[in-house]
């Protein structure tokens, strides 16, 4: 599961590197059911003016055409760890297993609580760890440099 | 504020009966900035086959279209409690005051958190309350009747 993990985390980091081109927090998600992307997304807050507009949101949605709203056979793959609007959407979904690389302390939803995903939805964290937080720190970094 | 405030929960009213007439969980939601309506949205969940369709969810996107994307001078009136996904996109939106009718204990944001909307954020709640309930009880007994 590791080597399909990591593919799959892969192709969301490609979304994520959609989000940078464009300016936006480099943040993707795919969504895969029996080995195949269902939904795909990236962060498009700047983009679409629309501050929910979160890589997640796109990806749930976009699988629910292909699946039903009801994403029981699907795994969410994001590159950083979901907000706390994104864990509930994947709870609304019943996604049923979520892999994120990077943690985020700030606003992930373990700040919240450790409760909001359905209980029987698994989580996997980690995967292709270093290079999720590397776009992420270089992304903050370019944008204080372009602050001072 | 009370009579003004009674005056937009009964236009989320209308949209949660628009929910209702579409066979939807009956909530519905407006956004307001300086007296005027800037954003609608009522359940779509069966409708669009998308779990997140909140009412909330379409109310605060319409918003984002007349106001940017910060709905920091805004106040969302929803007939029901908002769930974790809705009230992480209230944080997001930075909306400056939430007013809802019925509360929620089940599925309400305060079964994780009372931390999730941005610490400045008003909350009133208990607005036109009896209404919004027996709408959501009337619903739910409905479905439990046509189930047996």
């Amino acid at each position: 599961m590791r080597d399909a993990d990591e593919k799959y985390m892969k192709l969301a980091l490609d979304e994520a590197r959609k989000a940078l081109e464009r300016g936006e927090v480099p943040i993707g998600a795919v969504v895969v059911a029996d080995g195949r992307v269902v939904g795909r997304g990236h962060n498009l807050v700047e983009t679409l003016c629309d501050a929910t507009a979160h890589a997640e949101m796109q990806a749930l949605t976009a699988a629910a055409e292909t699946c039903g709203k009801y994403l029981t056979q699907c795994t969410l793959y994001v590159t950083v760890e979901p907000c706390v609007m994104c864990a509930g959407a994947i709870a609304w979904s019943q996604v049923k297993r979520v892999v994120f690389g990077a943690a985020d302390p700030k606003k992930g939803y373990r700040r919240y609580s450790n409760d909001i995903f359905l209980p029987k939805t698994e989580v996997t964290e980690g995967i292709v760890k270093d290079e999720c937080e590397r776009l992420m720190r270089d992304f903050f970094e370019g944008l204080r440099k372009s602050d001072s």
